[in-house]
């Protein structure tokens, strides 16, 4: 009955503390770097580089061990893991070593994987049956004690507003209707997470579990959920040096940027819709630190010769002690998949963290990965990392929604 | 008597809350333009943009207003404060319109500039006694409250070790000797700070009060001290960049950075031995937050067509996820003047609220300015601005030395 | 009577050597540097740096001095060129000791600016008489040996097509009709320069004299024209560095640019259509360099806090022996007004060089100065250079429109 | 007898049309590239980007093909040409694929490889008799046309001035003594390639062939040498763009770089010995273009993270009209090998035809390629292009010193 609560205790959780990860394209470069890495470093041929978790200072926390996620995961592709593999070792992301040790990892992985495509008119409803369908049979297969969604699909275009987006109960009625696409498919899926008790957590800027009426899903299925849009480049950066210029009181007269992508997601985002929704949750991180706009644009161009490589050009002008103007420039040239891949290790061991305490709802002291961190203002690095740091040592000090 | 500590209740305070700010150095570019800021800020020509204590995280401190600081200072050069502040407005670091304003206030100045160079035979206590003179003459002309001496002298070479150094008594019996030269120019204005009650603020990398002997000194004249190097620029980016390289888990390979310096700064460390203490301090920030050392080497040139500017490139190596080789890069152009002359308003109004609540010794929580903190290996900007803003507003919170 | 070919030898020269130099957009930044910076070289009170007909190679060229050239020009604003001026000196592109010098020129200069807006209900016949009378009169009233027009006023979009762009005949017939507006503003100069007996230098990438009518009625007068679009930053460089790839068998895979422009000219150019006809030559330059398209997207931006500078990023990636990639980036920051002006002083006197001998038509070793060069594609900056030092030390040996 | 002529048809030439590619320091990193490059290009499994002498511009020139090329050398380190090669893999300089095409070819030049080390005791001229033994056999072998010896061995500090340098009878007499070592490596090679009447080509800022002495024995044996130092990065950068600032009347008033060095190169330069002739090679570029000196100083770091690759960072001061002060700054990110690679193919070749024509001594139209070009103060790289390409294909319009 809509409106009941349900707990996390009606699902049929394993006895063990194994976690499940299931990757919304999963047959990405982000999603097979994950998992490829979390194979070869579980077998001890690479180091855990790069994973927050695995600093000294979580050293205490309660989080799954990595040889303790097990992946699978949705998309609408065909190419195998191991041949996405294959051209990630080209472009220089996975060592070919890595990519020997994780071989056995992504095939157990690639019997993991199922098909994410909606069916011709087939209703909304029907689509988030057969997703969670899917995820519920991984978890029952596995025994696993919580599976966490990580969305790392392409970016989508944001939606238009709709009402039905506000309610849960209209939502619903909506996605019933035969032929329905209320929803955008990033939305559909954490419906599906959060309705075969999932943790979702957002790793694009996709709209996702970002509807009124998917939080009250979650508050009824009381799982938790958090994003969005991991931050792993030029955004990363803002939010470690615009608090030095605030700090020192020098006003920052213009930011403006430049990102040059390769790969697929250079492609999907010379879209300008779909690139919209990440441009603007860019600007976001400065207007929230700084408290009011800072003039500048942000552009983004598909560079297809960068391959897996991105690299950003900040130009920052600032002004100082009786106006002198100043000026301050960056260029950061990262390769995503290897950026991310390890945060989603990251994000789903702090999920099942979340999971395993029974809070639910939104996780704000996960904003430290993501531009658009859910229910918070917050943006600088230093303190989320704190406050991240707080949350994962010592929950009693925390208020969770679960508890209040 | 040596040894008996002397209360700053032995000085003869003035009624007043005026401050006076004590320039070691006082005809240099930021002596100059932080003596023509403050009066152009006092007359309402100019915003007190770039001053950290104007931030409205300070608005509660009790902090003394810009319009009561009173300046005077030593200088060993003789170019007026006017014409030094003429030859900033031709080199665009001070505007036209904030030298009219600021006129009567360089005047006023001027007036209270003493001669700082050591006389022929003189011995080193003979020499600091002058000095301290001086201080004191001053404090008494204008009834101040508090005096704090600031050195934004050259930066001047690493003394060799002397036993000396050790002890106060050694001290004074090796300053006693005629023609003695046991301290360097900054660490003789620190001892005469001290001895005449004042507190004492080193901007540069010079030694300065860095000796067990004068924190004995300043100790038992119970007045406060902090240094030393001001931060504002490679190393202030430093200090905000490289923790979210260790927050994310990336392995910082190398940081190699250029500094082009124009000016008389350029000059000064062209001279490699006068260069070795800055290079020194712009490292240990990277070591002591990273906890080992980064490979990557440092490099001071000068570059006499930069003017009063500054550019810093710096080149950072990293290795994420599976070993993948990524590449930050920065360039840094500011005007050293402009960035360094509110700082020295912020110390000395810090300073003076340190005086005012009778704290003595060395002053940790002001290392946000800093690059080579006294007392302290925290070096993380934004955990630093937290630290300082904590102390400010909650003293009783902190413990201090004067109360332990 | 259309078709018959008139000689310069028809229109009243001075005796005099004087040369007019009749500025369109007489009071921007550009013209307002030009006029100062001659008076003051001129006055002695300034070096003729950043003038290329001042360089060594160019002693034996019978180039008018800088101290005949006589200034006036259009404009359709009403600012003052001493306060225009005065805003140069506050932005640092004026040294204040030019100004002083130059006020007198300026001063002269101001007497001979003439209103350039277009008048309601006017035919644009009627409009090209009245600006081709103001030029006349600027000769008669000088007694100047020639007169150059040189355009550096604000650029405009691109015209729609039109057949009567083809065709002298009926282009004139078009302009007849009461309230024309066939012709964009800077055609309409070209045409009253042309029939006025002027050469004409379009320095903006504007249609100007680029059009087959213009180019008959420049045959008919026996005038020379030279442009367009002066290259002065980032396709400058481009001009110097593509050829650099191309001799050395690199692939340029992609060639990307980011421009912020402040003062007038970002605020022109944030007009996409204004900007389009400035990317579109910058592209130019860099596909007839390679003879293929090269990828890469060129963005400009509006940044006022940059002021009359400019900075630019270009980031190029390249293709080396077995493929091995590379990348290459630059930035630029340059003041628009510095590097512009002189080339404005330069063209001015080498158009009057080819007056003096008689050529006319297309000046095709200018190219040198231009991002889309007339009737060239030569765009290798050091090949370019040496054919304009041929063109102007030995004028026997280049073919010209004239002899032929 | 010495001072007897000996014309290059006392050598038993092969009838053949194939050259000889003696490489010193033939197990490194560029040679293996070269050899590996150029049995993958003549497999058809890479293109020849990056060859000059592959460009549409030579198509008519009398060039040996790439095919025609055999290799051999000395070095004095035991790594296998395939071990080295394996690493270049790993480093991401020669694609897998290349490996696999290149190994029959890699097999073959390892068969042609002797031990370059002096054996104790040894005079210099039974070291330099035993390396031309060498060189012979190796034409012999083959019954090669010619064989052209490249330097790519490590740089080696600059020798001590000696009176032996000067006059070939003398540096004789000297090189017989036993025990002599009054030449430095690379000269030994150099005379060991003339007295076996080869043709010699410097890569590298070592002495080789620039001594009068060597000069002498080059005419005597009448063969040609080219060199020295090649330009593949920053100097590269500074030939293309240095002459843009000339050109446009812009004063340089500092030009300062950087230079980051991963691999062998960054190790060797680590020795500011070995570092001074690399620096004073590439300020001399400045100084001989602008025809004064440049303020500015350069750096070479040895940066072991950055692998097989190399970052320079320059900055570029300059003023421009009315003393207006601009910068300009660029990045270089190249990979050493993959950039000098096949240069040492391009020098081969024209040093091979320049043999076919029976020219001799001192190649001045090689200077493209080098930082320090031999008998030439031109470095204006298109102009260099430009004369480059006159003399490959029209011999009879050049003046060589064999016909003089």
């Amino acid at each position: 009955m809509p409106g009941t609560p349900i707990t996390t205790g009606d699902y049929p959780h394993g006895s063990g503390s194994r976690i499940g990860v299931w990757l919304v394209g999963a047959r990405g470069s982000v999603a097979t770097t994950a998992v490829a890495g979390a194979a070869a470093i579980a077998a001890g041929l690479a180091s855990a580089q790069g994973c927050v978790t695995e600093l000294p200072a979580f050293a205490d926390a309660s989080l799954p061990a990595l040889a303790d996620l097990v992946f699978g995961g949705h998309d609408v592709v065909e190419t195998s893991l191991s041949a996405r593999a294959g051209l990630l070792v080209e472009a220089g992301v996975l060592p070919a070593a890595v990519l020997r040790a994780a071989a056995p990892g992504l095939a157990a992985a690639e019997e993991e994987l199922r098909d994410g495509s909606a069916r011709p008119g087939e209703s909304q409803a029907e689509t988030v049956a057969r997703l969670a369908a899917d995820i519920r049979a991984f978890r029952n297969r596995h025994l696993l004690e919580h599976v966490v969604v990580v969305n790392v699909a392409s970016t989508e275009p944001s939606p238009e507003p709709s009402p039905a987006f506000l309610d849960l109960e209209a939502l619903e009625a909506a996605m019933a209707e035969p032929g329905s696409s209320v929803l955008p498919p990033s939305s559909l899926y954490a419906y599906a997470a959060f309705s075969a008790g999932a943790a979702y957590v957002n790793f694009t800027p996709s709209t996702g579990a970002r509807l009124p009426a998917l939080w009250q899903l979650a508050r009824r299925h009381r799982v938790p959920h958090a994003g969005r849009d991991g931050k792993t480049g030029e955004t990363l950066v803002k939010s470690a040096l615009a608090p030095m210029f605030l700090q020192r009181g020098l006003t920052l007269n213009a930011w403006s940027g430049t990102n040059l992508l390769g790969g697929g997601d250079g492609a999907t985002l010379a879209d300008p819709q779909a690139a919209l929704s990440k441009t603007e949750s860019k600007q976001r991180v400065l207007e929230e630190l700084v408290g009011a706009p800072v003039p500048g644009q942000v552009h983004i161009d598909n560079v297809p010769a960068l391959g897996e490589w991105k690299t950003a050009w900040d130009h920052i002008r600032f002004e100082g002690f009786l106006g002198v103007r100043m000026t301050m420039q960056f260029t950061w040239e990262g390769c995503d998949s290897a950026l991310a891949a390890p945060l989603v290790l990251d994000l789903a061991r702090l999920a099942a963290l979340a999971c395993r305490r029974g809070e639910s709802g939104p996780l704000r002291a996960l904003g430290f990965f993501f531009k658009d961190p859910v229910d918070s203002q917050q943006h600088n690095l230093s303190l989320q990392f704190e406050a991240l740091r707080t949350w994962a040592l010592h929950p009693a000090e925390v208020l969770t929604e679960a508890a209040s």
